[in-house]
């Protein structure tokens, strides 16, 4: 396969056409192409973008480089939720149950760690014992019994994108709108699905952090999922400042946990309501807004969310203890509780210092290979706007060395700030659909 | 080294330092940095370009890669000329000996064919014998000994510049101004020179055939030759058509041999002069146009020209017969007269095709390994502004089996072009000098 006028072609502005993107997609799959030609092309679709039959061609050669789950003849719609990425961002763990408790199957298949970000499949594996790696097979038959699995990427699963995805997160070209949205989707729309609803996150903690590139995100990865039959709603959601308390692995296990109890933060909860409510909707669950919203309530308020977690654990070989004795997860070595050093309106809880200063503490990979300490992280209960006295406990940083803690302090000293005035984003600012966009704050 | 943040930061529209470009370059060389982040940077690049500072950091660093042409003690002024690319474009061939034979010292290192253009060294290798992998060291004794040398690009040679150059051509970062400028003048401020003469090409069979990119080119390449301390002026001539009746290697060096002896096509002679002009003005050799014309017809009517071919050749192993007996070159096997197929006004004669040919004939590389039949080629007479009769001869087909001639007779068919008027390109129309362009035509 000829390659480079192609990338000329899209740099020059033009577009390819859709047998175009599989076959090259295709090669690239079996490492016929070579990377610096993909990688080449990436960067010259980061300044050009993609026309609407591209992407969709782009999506279909990444899922057709896979397998996908099937669900011939189960009645039960399949809805999902993905999140664009961010920190203390544990709705997946609390919906996952939740949303199979309230009578929808959920298949979900997440990633790991990127960045400054957290990954669900990081989290969910701080609980002893749990296995991600189910073939899709196992993955199916799992849904069909307990309405829910939490599965890694595999190979089975749009192996061109993992291998597209690699190359672009060492080539400057992860933050194009066409390219994201191709890349999470594919992975979706493999699982099946009668409904999405994503989680775009804006503010400095997110990965496109300004509203207009969120919003042309959502837009594009509606577009997408409505293509293929897969009905596709956004919210956005505000990722200036930490969601919820915890921030850590093993720590956001926790609260989620105590969230499905319905002990979980405020935000965490708001949120993780917004979402579960669009999820009801998307698939016909449910039709109004409040019948959605007292289906969830009634499904933590009877435990069957937290029994579902149980089952959810227990099927994949994880230990259900922690559900009701969170001291069997990993416990880190070393806490301190962090004060306020000085009097004031916290105006912001940056959350980026915040992620990456879970990775230098242990709890992320500089590299694929590396170990994570599931234990360490932050517990942060100041938010933007709390008014707070020198000496007040703020948060709590947990470490396994020394070296840790002086790392997670000086991470909160950098990334709480003071002002005279605090403006954060509103939790949930926008909801996106193929008829436009909502304003919700 | 970290190469990501370089590539996100060029893609965002900023500058890299000149000890970032040298680090990566040096790095680059010693194959420690990976194709994929090279060819994405390159990508940006073309979108981005590159700042002053930032073109020279590259080259120097290029050059630096490797080792460089050295004449301590030399009294002799270096000049060299550089064509962008063309189609029947032997000029070089007939103005290495010339102004050596007019008093320069002239050490050519000088490229193969790239895609539809010829490439000096293809042309001189089609001299019996001739031998164009010398060392730097001979290279600088046969300058100082007979004024002369044509050598190919070696690893000794600006090895960044190669290996990169290497990747540019199959991902789509060819035609960025700063990287083909840099790409050039690394390889000719090696030769340690006195001065540069750039025979920059426009026009349909030019690599960038805008009158505004080949100017953006020629100013580029001139403030990085005067920051270099080497005198270099461009003269901007046409590719819409080729230059002179010989396309294709032995053909072109036969057609220059007649050019050493007066006997050259018009516009050959009229562009070689041109040049050749500008040659011994860059370095001080006459300091009037007129003079240096005088010179250099002197020149070829003393016969020195042709003496000095015939050194040249002698001196670097080939066979100097060819010279008196352009027998003695490669012949292809199969000649056919190619005749006008209507009467009319000949508007367009377009070089694209007409070199694509050659190479499909065997004259050129499909593959760098590729073994080049130096006798294919073409004898078209016929130029733009031509009025022709139906049967009149316009051109000769040389080739080496019956395919070639059909490969000949389409490409004719297709490039010779009939029309109402003809207003082909002036031949010579700009002349680019650090004080501006001057409009010739």
């Amino acid at each position: 396969m000829v390659i480079a006028p192609l990338i000329e072609r899209k740099r020059d502005g033009g577009a390819l056409a859709p047998e175009e993107w599989r076959s090259l997609i295709q090669a690239f799959a079996l490492g016929e192409v070579p990377d610096y030609q993909v990688s080449a092309l990436a960067m010259a679709v980061m300044f050009r973008g993609l026309e609407s039959s591209e992407l969709s061609a782009l999506t279909d050669a990444m899922i057709d480089s896979g397998d996908r789950l099937r669900w011939d003849g189960f009645p039960v719609p399949r809805i999902d939720k993905h999140s664009t990425g961010g920190v203390g961002d544990n709705t997946s763990l609390l919906l996952v149950p939740l949303l199979a408790a309230a009578g929808a199957a959920v298949p979900m298949i997440s990633g790991r760690a990127l960045g400054h970000s957290g990954g669900t499949l990081d989290k969910v594996e701080a609980i002893p014992g749990f296995r991600t790696r189910l073939s899709l097979r196992e993955a199916e038959a799992q849904v069909r019994d307990i309405g829910c699995v939490m599965l890694g990427q595999t190979n089975e699963i749009a192996p061109a994108d993992g291998r597209l995805y690699a190359l672009r997160d060492v080539t400057g070209t992860v933050e194009s709108v066409p390219l994201l949205a191709a890349s999470i989707m594919s992975k979706k729309l493999a699982e099946g699905l009668t409904g999405l609803v994503l989680d775009v996150k804006r503010g400095s903690g997110a990965f496109l952090p300004q509203l207009e590139s969120a919003l042309e995100l959502a837009r594009t990865m509606i577009a997408l999922g409505g293509s293929h039959g897969c009905h596709t709603v956004a919210l956005l959601t505000a990722m200036d400042r930490p969601l919820g308390y915890a921030c850590g692995n093993a720590l956001e296990v926790e609260e989620a946990i105590a969230g499905l109890r319905g002990e979980g933060p405020a935000d965490l909860m708001e949120v993780s309501f917004a979402l579960g409510v669009e999820m009801l909707l998307a698939v016909g669950i449910e039709t109004v807004r409040p019948a959605a919203r007292f289906r969830l309530e009634q499904a933590i308020s009877s435990g069957r969310a937290l029994d579902k977690l149980r089952e959810l654990i227990e099927a994949q070989g994880g230990n259900p203890a922690i559900v009701d004795d969170p001291g069997v997860l990993p416990q880190a070595r070393h806490s301190e509780v962090w004060v306020a050093l000085r009097d004031g309106l916290v105006n912001e809880v940056e959350p980026r210092g915040i992620g990456r200063a879970i990775n230098a503490m242990g709890g992320g990979r500089q590299r694929v290979s590396d170990h994570i300490d599931h234990s360490v992280g932050f517990h942060i209960t100041v938010k933007p706007g709390h008014v707070v006295r020198r000496g007040q406990p703020l948060a709590t940083i947990h470490a396994r060395e020394d070296h840790g803690l002086d790392v997670g302090r000086r991470a909160l000293a950098s990334a709480v700030r003071f002002g005279e005035t605090a403006s954060p984003l509103p939790l949930v600012s926008h909801r996106v659909t193929t008829a436009g966009v909502e304003d919700l704050a």
